[in-house]
């Protein structure tokens, strides 16, 4: 597929503009980021499964109905949760703002907020920073606004592809921010893409269902959800390629591809910045009886303390792994089962592959990057899930918030 | 009820006989324990529900089904777990040497291991060492047994009452281990009750299967479920009292509860030594839609990672205790939801309770012993869990175990 363009790197893409400013909500990072497209596009949501959410993130499940869309704003530092109607109340005013800016009806625009729980949103500095922000806009703005959306993350997350798809050069670049937990109270995942592709709304909210079902879903830090997570997919047509309308329209999967491959790297940027993390960790389960036993396996050893203290101690432990399988109540068949570290058989037949085996996985287990890979034996089915490992630091970070 | 007599000062139960020795399969401290009826007792058992056990686990669970035993022998260093052939066979000689000390039939005698697995049981220290238990066995050896189950525990766990009980007076007490997860591999909780009572071996099951319920599996130190999990009640009839043999029978409802203060006082214990543990919590969720979803609830604050972070750093964080709530589906009115810590009320309709409260709840975090209480404000179910909290230690004991 199309080369992973990182970083400062992403292109612009053509009919979009962003920025990311300070406006006061934080004490000096930025904290206000606006995303917008020239012309109306179309735009796909994901959000939370939360039974607690925020003002934001009701009112973009309504919005993204429509399937129409001029932009997104969004601040860092405050999450606009748990404030009732003066929650909402703001969540309306802030679109409002930026609809002003951006010569749209305050429908258009969406919305995100993250930070601090309980909290008014300053909404002086907002109606400030908005202006400001409408001025920074730029069509090379993106790493801007990457930085403005940032809580505890501890680096910028920005992916992009450009690759010719249905007679035409697309381009698709992504942002995304932490699902470590942020302090002092709140997870928050938030992630905006914006293509230039001619998708219609409908096959628009397929691929993201589809592709954050495998990529941002599979993303696991602590096991924790937030109050705020959204993902928003912007396409607005400008790149003249024949227009997408479904799974079935030539070189869709291409485009699917792209947003997957886009997804996937943002999704590794998330569990290797979670908090305190030392290491990327790709759990990949195979042998379960059926999919969600797979994806709830994998899901139970990313999120076990046991397995993540152990992948920090750079402890080949397959014991803790099993464990926390066989807690889960899932399918083994542990005659038929075999664990792998860094690609280092540990556990085989029903036994220990011995000292040797143990020494090598820990060796390699030193690496930025471990694989956990199990097999089950229980039947056909696998899952791949990402995290990272469980350090002093996550203890620290989310500990030391004093009152 | 009966006062509850804790530690060394449990006392002797009428027939009933124990000891704790060394055997080598630790470096230095007791490694093996033996605890015996003088004459056929009755027996119930609870086990761990995970789809890994050891071979001791499956043994058990099959000879507890005559509801008829002399005694269990225990070792600590070594979980016999993930042994296949060997380990079945290791542990059905375990109790056949057992069977010889107590001079009864091997099929009378249960067993437990807990301690590292994927490790063959050192089968000649056993041998030994059951004949060296089996000399120390002592009215009052109960202490010693206590002693010798223990893995990563800082402190033995012990409780009694004493009480008349259908006419004559009745003695019952229990020992326990941790359930902070053992090094180097698995989690384990241990724990042997021994009473004279005279109940029939159906109406013991049930007091246990009830009690388990509500007691020991409602501590939750990080979420894990053991391979090795057990908990045996005996009784052997000696105190003389009109045998209860259900619910309906005389002062049945004395000797369930009983049992229940016993099991609660070492379940606390349990919790208030989890591995790396500053503080035992206690956690409440009341106005759940179902009691499933309060249980559920109150053990997704217990296992969560922010929650426990957050309780170490004395921060009453009420953002994290609604967020894992929300993130589990639960259902929750946030009008009508309420969130205690230490007595205070920090949340409540829809807000936080305002920065004196926080102080006041911060203030009471100080204590060794933190309440959480969560009013949901969605029906009419609640639940109680014990947990601890999450420290730098917990990461330091699990994860500098080296290869």
């Amino acid at each position: 597929m199309a080369e992973l363009i990182r970083g400062e790197a992403v292109p612009a893409v053509p009919g979009f503009q962003a920025s990311g400013i300070h406006c006061g909500i934080k004490d000096n990072d930025p904290d206000l980021a606006l995303i917008s497209s020239d012309v109306d596009a179309h735009v796909a949501g994901v959000f939370t499964r939360s039974t607690v959410v925020g003002a934001p993130v009701e009112l973009c499940r309504e919005r993204v109905q429509s399937g129409v869309s001029r932009g997104v704003v969004v601040n860092s530092g405050c999450a606009n949760v748990a404030m009732g109607e003066r929650g909402h109340r703001d969540a309306v005013r802030m679109a409002e703002l930026a609809a002003g800016v951006l010569g749209c009806s305050p429908e258009r625009v969406l919305m995100a907020s993250t930070g601090v729980i309980g909290e008014p949103l300053p909404m002086g500095k907002l109606r400030k920073g908005i202006v400001q922000a409408g001025r920074a806009l730029a069509p090379a703005g993106l790493p801007n606004a990457a930085q403005a959306i940032l809580t505890t993350d501890t680096f910028a997350k920005l992916a992009a592809v450009q690759l010719p798809i249905a007679g035409q050069r697309v381009t698709l670049a992504g942002i995304a921010k932490g699902s470590g937990m942020i302090e002092p109270n709140m997870a928050t995942m938030l992630s905006f893409f914006v293509s230039d592709a001619a998708v219609s709304a409908s096959y628009l909210r397929g691929v993201l269902r589809r592709v954050a079902a495998l990529t941002f879903n599979r993303v696991s830090i602590d096991g924790e959800g937030s109050t705020s997570d959204s993902v928003l997919l912007f396409a607005n047509g400008l790149a003249g390629n024949r227009r997408l309308t479904s799974r079935k329209s030539p070189e869709a999967d291409r485009f699917e591809q792209a947003v997957s491959d886009v997804a996937e790297a943002l999704s590794r940027d998330l569990a290797r910045d979670g908090e305190g993390a030392t290491k990327l960790v790709t759990v990949d389960v195979s042998g379960a009886r059926s999919r969600s036993e797979a994806e709830r396996g994998a899901k139970r050893i990313a999120n076990s303390m046991l397995v993540k203290t152990a992948l920090f101690g750079r402890d080949p432990n397959w014991g803790r792994i099993l464990q926390t399988i066989g807690a889960g109540q899932l399918a083994i068949d542990l005659q038929r089962a075999e664990v792998k570290l860094c690609g280092v058989s540990v556990f085989r037949r029903g036994s220990s592959s011995g000292p040797a085996a143990r020494r090598r996985a820990a060796e390699r287990m030193e690496r930025d990057e471990i694989g956990i890979e199990v097999q089950l034996g229980a039947g056909g089915e696998g899952a791949r899930v990402w995290t990272c490992d469980l350090s002093y630091d996550y203890v620290k970070i989310n500990a030391e918030y004093t009152t």
